[in-house]
């Protein structure tokens, strides 16, 4: 197997029995979507429709045919149609063409070798090590991704809390994301951030440091915004490799691509997908951190950030977010871990079954779908509740009401959450 | 009329025409609340309920007679019923037991003359500067307000902000302190405070200041926890002196009188309900500025904090109240002014009439109850929305999603406001 599936047994803790022949399916997919990465940019919803109608091995016979034969034209209609999805006639051909364009560099087989000598493996969505949370990207979610490091990705990623701000960070919050990461880390929290100097490599390295104590601790991921076998910037490769070696360092992005502005920003939405919660340490009124942010908020994770003073411009992004109420302010590690889902759940496991035990008759399908998204800490407020549960505004409104009057939610400083008592 | 109404001509531009009857009734209620006013503590409800039922000079007989007589005591009773007040039988027996204590000291007509040749006022609720806004304080608003200063008070209160914090004020505190003071008196905003050291007299400083340069401005208005003849702390007695001159010093606490911890308790609920918002610059975790903004909260006047270093214990108190959602974080004069009710809207008057025009006929009461509690600008969240429009929780959900199926409501970044289009 070593010569065709050179990353089978490279997946960390993650090795699964499979048939021989599923076997072989599986891995002319990871093949094939190594291949595509390099087709395309990261975050491209029309890559992404297409994998799952055809498959990411008939994406990319479609790719080198050139065109879409009639039937996969027509498959491609339905499903835009079926989805309600505003996708105007003719934008899957000059997708097509556009992913033609790199075509001849795209070679899965050799990707995926030279990766494995460096120690790299592409995990895709089918390998058990997948976060899971990347699902919440929905269209935009990634074909896969490189990995180097010897943790099972999904494990290392839960509880994580990424960690972001600005490179050109201030002695203050250089000193804060250092304090974080190590305390976090101390807390079984794994860190998540870019690669970039200041916030981004303060957390790296004091996240290594604190996992030095702690076997078998991950520590911190990297998400680099160009391959895993290009670690930028140069002046942080020592703790990146460091990373490689210890934690984990991940990206979509092909091997031996560089870093571009739209791949930055396409690689927040990996950072704020993959960590259960996301901090802005240090942020100007427009940095990308705050983009990192939005998209965490988006995707219904919890968002901190810390303050600072009013006349820094450094913490101005921060106090942005926080007056949008797009972030918390947190101002220490248990502030940043109370934003974890379940926090503070395992102290006292019965509260969840007695409510569950006596929520469950005598409510619609509507209210056990609200209660269910309600927090048992903290609490959501009703966008978020309505994003959660998936239900609009006016039905989240009329379900909390009922369950108000039946004592099963109670009002939070900043939302609802379910009533303990 | 000098001699038995010392203070109807000192009322600034207050004067009002009346018959003499009607004049003498009002001075007779002015001197027994003058005198009430030395027999209780701020904020003593039953007695502005006794007020309430048989008027001050009524009080004041009762309290001269020693007992209540059994018509009075009935009607007491029967008010306690109509309001549903929880009030013990013979808590009125008591409280006049107390009130009787300070009888000796008590002279309406000696505090009244007193305090005219100090230039100084008593202001009653049936006067027309009488703040509207004490009328939120429900049983505990004041029966009367000693005044020193030549400016209306309801018009220098209009628009206002409190700035308050600690005594202990940082360099960074007290910086903010005068920077907000200076910016929002060139902006026609009165700033409200206390007189104590650290934020409060940074505060007032910079407001007298800035209100030289503009005619016919108070600047600031100083509530006391004692007489507004005895300017506490002494160190302070300059800057508060200036104050009683150009702006206004004011107190409910009765001439002579010193101030004590529950009278400066007492007087944080005068600073929150007189003034529009009120802004925390810099306040300890238990900081008695936290109480005065609690008290603003209560009454569902907006609240900022400013964010400082999360190692600066003097910020702990503003972060706090942020997290809890009581504050808003506010970096700038700009965000403080965007705290006050109406900011924005003189930009564009039609929005508000074409919105009461529109939401008009095909709403409940219960609806257009929450539509006018609901504000232009900013939002506000469902307690403060229940709080504002009296109704309960589950009533304001309902209605909510009432208005919102009409898109009468929208939701903004922390709660709801009408929606403007």
């Amino acid at each position: 197997m070593s010569a065709t599936n050179p990353v089978a047994h490279t997946g960390g803790t993650g090795v699964h029995q499979l048939g021989a022949r599923q076997c072989a399916a599986d891995e002319e997919d990871r093949q094939a979507r190594a291949a595509i990465l390099r087709l395309s940019e990261p975050g491209d919803g029309l890559l992404f429709l297409a994998v799952e109608v055809f498959g990411a091995a008939g994406l990319l016979r479609a790719a080198q045919r050139g065109r879409w034969t009639r039937p996969e034209a027509e498959q491609l209609d339905a499903t835009i149609r079926e989805r309600g999805l505003s996708v105007r006639p003719g934008m899957f051909g000059a997708a097509l063409d556009r992913w033609k364009v790199r075509l001849e560099d795209a070679d899965g087989v050799r990707d995926l070798r030279g990766m494995a000598r460096l120690g790299a493996r592409l995990v895709v969505p089918s390998d058990p090590e997948w976060p899971p949370g990347l699902a919440d990207l929905g269209l935009e979610q990634p074909l896969g991704l490189w990995v180097r490091g010897e943790h099972r990705l999904d494990r290392a990623l839960e509880p994580s809390v990424a960690l972001v701000g600005a490179r050109a960070a201030s002695g203050y919050g250089a000193h804060n994301a250092g304090v974080l990461a190590y305390e976090l880390c101390g807390h079984g929290v794994t860190v998540v951030s870019g690669g970039a100097y200041g916030i981004d490599i303060a957390a790296h390295r004091h996240a290594l440091s604190a996992a030095r104590h702690e076997r078998g601790h991950p520590g911190t991921v990297a998400f680099m915004a160009g391959g895993v076998d290009r670690l930028y910037p140069r002046g942080n490769a020592d703790v990146l490799e460091e990373i490689a070696r210890r934690g984990l360092v991940v990206s979509e992005t092909a091997p031996g691509m560089s870093p571009m502005r739209q791949r930055f920003l396409q690689r927040n939405r990996l950072i704020a997908a993959a960590s259960q919660a996301t901090v802005v340490v240090e942020a100007g009124w427009r940095s990308g951190a705050l983009n990192t942010a939005r998209r965490a908020a988006e995707l219904a994770r919890p968002v901190g950030a810390l303050p600072g003073s009013v006349h820094a411009a450094g913490s101005a992004g921060c106090h942005r977010l926080i007056r949008e109420g797009a972030a918390e302010l947190v101002t220490s590690p248990d502030d940043v871990l109370q934003l974890l889902p379940g926090t503070g759940l395992d102290a006292d496991p019965g509260h969840q079954d007695t409510l569950a035990a006596g929520a469950g008759d005598d409510l619609s399908d509507l209210e056990k779908r609200l209660f269910d998204a309600l927090p048992v800490r903290g609490g959501s407020d009703i966008s978020t509740l309505s994003n959660r549960a998936g239900l609009p505004v006016p039905e989240v409104m009329s379900a909390l009401a009922a369950l108000e009057l039946r004592g099963l939610t109670v009002q939070a400083a900043r939302g609802w959450r379910k009533n303990p008592s």
